[in-house]
């Protein structure tokens, strides 16, 4: 399966619910499934998932359906899970300690290396998979072990600066939970901000039209 | 500006990243936007954003551009901002925390009323805007208030009887943080799954790509 390049913005974005919806499959023993049967699932049409997994080079054989272990394997090489990419987490606040104590970061192709708080009384602890360091430490320990993505869960006025700062240290991507925009287009780093009101407002709408199919289940 | 029937899950699911970039613009001052200039910076075609709107009615004369204010209300109209639907929330841990603290539930059309938990050190306590009372207390407070939408940021494993209860006594939407499925389907109520892992899986995507299109700024 290659990985082509000026695939839509569009596909993209739909590539890790194919992976979840067939790893469930998966964990299910489901060995086969046809793009139909996939695309009642999922609320989509058979011929757009045919369209999205032909941007990758197809995942299988007209008529047959796809092999539920190779696709799973096939969407999982697109988003990279196995890489493991170093991460790190700045503000250990709720939002900050949900993550480290809940998220699976590995599941989704991360390795969890540390995490930063200015508060001394959680410094030096372990939440999760990560020790806690004083963020007075930051900018040396990614000088040292050059995470790829920070995870930003500091509170609402430093996110801007912060964010400057660890891509002049070499942090290439930003998953950014503030709230706050980050303007950072001119340095041509990829920043997924996390907006919780999305979700809200179509809950919102599905439940005045009371119409589930809007939902995401 | 009609509510059509029959509007696919794919334009709604756009409306609030619509509904934000023009909340932006009315904040910044701008009095009008032509459809190819909001299609530049959302990332999307002029042609689908017309599509998109024309869905609901459509907002603005062709060659003059969509007033800013007007469009920004047509919006919120859709989206059901101004009916303030009455919310609980479930579960006042790390995340429930995090979203009573920070999270502005109005600006995403509800009202949080009330907050539980099990926990006898939280409850009585204030967190943002709602009140912690004991857990028994849930569903004789649901009977009495009828909230509309419940947030679950239960722990693993419950969610699924709980959301089951709630729907019983009359909650018609759940925005579920508890990563766990809850196959409502045959209720026909809308449920909003927050899947943290699909943001992050794009992020992983786009830094491997070097692609910051990918994302959503």
């Amino acid at each position: 399966m290659d990985k082509k390049q000026n695939v839509s913005r569009a596909v993209i974005r739909r590539i890790p619910r194919y992976y979840r919806y067939v790893s469930m499959l998966r964990a299910n023993g489901v060995p086969r499934i046809s793009s139909r049967a996939l695309a009642e699932s999922m609320g989509l049409t058979a011929s757009q998932i045919r369209q999205d997994f032909n941007c990758f080079g197809g995942f299988g054989q007209q008529g047959y359906g796809y092999n539920v272990e190779k696709l799973c394997e096939g969407l999982a090489d697109i988003l990279g899970i196995h890489r493991q990419r170093k991460a790190i987490l700045v503000g250990v606040g709720n939002i900050g300690k949900a993550l480290l104590k809940n998220f699976d970061f590995k599941a989704s192709g991360f390795d969890l290396i540390c995490a930063f708080d200015a508060d001394k009384t959680v410094v030096g602890m372990d939440f999760g998979p990560a020790n806690i360091r004083d963020v007075a430490e930051l900018y040396d320990y990614v000088d040292q072990h050059q995470p790829e993505v920070a995870v930003l869960t500091v509170p609402h006025g430093i996110a801007p600066a912060l964010a400057r700062d660890l891509v002049g240290h070499g942090i290439r991507g930003l998953w950014n939970f503030t709230g706050e925009d980050l303007h950072l287009e001119g340095l041509g780093i990829p920043v997924e901000n996390v907006h919780f009101s999305d979700s809200l407002m179509i809950l919102g709408y599905a439940v005045d039209a009371g119409d589930p199919s809007a939902t995401d289940e």
